[in-house]
């Protein structure tokens, strides 16, 4: 945002209530009003909202008062509960609303239904970032939407303002689904790493001599998301396959006996283990792990919506 | 490798000998033989060496004599204990031994006191490629060596002919440390990949769609483990953290939820999720994840040797 552009007039920014002055509303709000947006907004416990009136916010005492001052209304609040419970009392007719608060992919589609039957528009959002990132979209920060394509086209510009907007799909509940596997992609990811750190830690190895390894090799192997993508869709787990399952499994006895010499728990590492020894005893020793995630995905009965 | 530098005389190479014709032993050799060295391999059953031959490799009838042909042995053999029967009778004196057999940091070291003792220098290696990558060092393909400094200087320009070399330390258990700690690392990588995947499975997603933002955001987070060993050298786990360990834990609780909407086994997560509570349980909310390093390198003794 260049200085020129922060002298246009306000008004030719869309309006917007936001509900939810935590960390992460407070960081949206402070981007969209150094943007030059009218920002509303609203927070259960007035303190935090208090701070941003001093940089320019409108603070409102009641929920229903903050979407009655904009088309566009932006949740942020602590969990999906909390968005029904802030919103019992306001009118939400034509309104644009942005569900921001973290949530299920299920909790996603309900909550877009109540919206709609209210007479909403509906969005739902999974934030990629914490909340320093938030204004800085070269930090790589995110937002996914899903739902409503209408009102994502319309406040676009609006939506990008804090973070870099992706649209995932016309399903309310692809935003939360996509944020849960990102971020369940990523617990593996620092599970892993935590134990590399873990087998290294009483030795002489300094970890910021280690570090640059780990990082250009885990970022190498991310790499074979693109080639697992393409089996599941081509349904083939063995054509090509130059590390097979039966060879991994074989080869994880090291693992674990180098974790054993180093007194490093193998918690981490065993479910993965078990699950690879599970796919090759069903006899599918000459795939990749393609498999795995066929069976992971049948090992429980899908609950319903 | 111009085409100009392999027409230069093969006497001017190191001729080596490498023990061990297998996937990896065949690539290694094929690499070597490529760049002009003399190569004499030897292998347990003949059949796979007998292939070599026909590409120039001299092969002989035993692991001795194979010793006897060169000063630089290499051997990539099934395990450690292979290593130590090939060798048994091949006398060792004043040469220049290279393990490039997977194993464990212990192994590293006896296997290194072994061949000490028996008059050569001794190097351990871990290799990060399949043999598909060897002889391609623009694949990233790359070997971790540790032991002796003296023949990692003077062989540095021959073993970085089928993969980029790096001397990670004079300890010859070092070489199978970075290796295990690497793959550990990247265990849980794709633990993370496939719970992921398992999640969008029985959705509208296609899995070409989900997996560029999948390697985006991974890349992004691998970034994390400059600032972990930050920490670990600094001892402080609590200035600046933005996204505290108690905020994490509770945040699991969607993660758990959303698998269970999905019909996923949540059984790649918990362990993580888990160890995160025994750190908050412990007092320590506050900080970032690096304390659960510590967790799990203080959750076993150490095995000596």
């Amino acid at each position: 945002m260049s200085d020129n552009t922060r002298d246009t007039a306000p008004a030719s920014r869309t309006p917007l209530t936001l509900l939810g002055t935590g960390a992460m509303g407070s960081a949206l709000a402070r981007a969209w009003l150094a943007a030059g947006h009218r920002v509303t907004v609203w927070n259960r416990t007035p303190a935090r909202a208090g701070a941003l009136a001093a940089e320019g916010a409108a603070v409102t005492a009641s929920a229903a008062e903050a979407v009655a001052a904009s088309r566009l209304v932006v949740a942020c609040l602590l969990d999906d509960a909390s968005v029904g419970e802030a919103l019992e009392h306001a009118d939400l007719t034509g309104r644009d609303l942005v569900n921001l608060t973290t949530g299920t992919p299920a909790q996603g589609r309900a909550r877009a239904a109540w919206a709609e039957a209210r007479g909403a528009r509906f969005l739902d959002a999974g934030i990629m970032a914490v909340p320093p990132m938030i204004g800085h979209p070269e930090s790589g920060a995110h937002v996914l939407y899903s739902g409503s394509g209408a009102l994502f086209e319309e406040h676009r510009d609006t939506l990008a303002v804090p973070a870099g907007a992706r649209y995932v799909g016309a399903d309310p509940g692809f935003a939360a689904l996509h944020d849960v596997a990102l971020l369940s992609a990523m617990s593996g990811l620092f599970a892993g790493v935590t134990h590399a750190f873990a087998l290294i830690r009483r030795e002489d190895i300094a970890p910021g001599d280690f570090a640059p390894l780990l990082a250009s090799w885990l970022t190498a192997m991310t790499q074979s998301v693109h080639r697992t993508a393409e089996r599941l869709e081509s349904g083939d787990y063995t054509e090509g396959v130059v590390s097979h399952l039966a060879m991994q499994s074989a080869a994880n006895a090291t693992l674990l006996r180098t974790a054993e010499e180093q007194g490093v728990s193998p918690e981490l590492l065993t479910p993965y283990m078990d699950l690879m020894a599970r796919r090759v005893a069903d006899g599918h020793g000459d795939e990749d792990g393609t498999g795995m995630i066929d069976l992971l995905a049948q090992a429980a009965p899908r609950a319903t919506g």
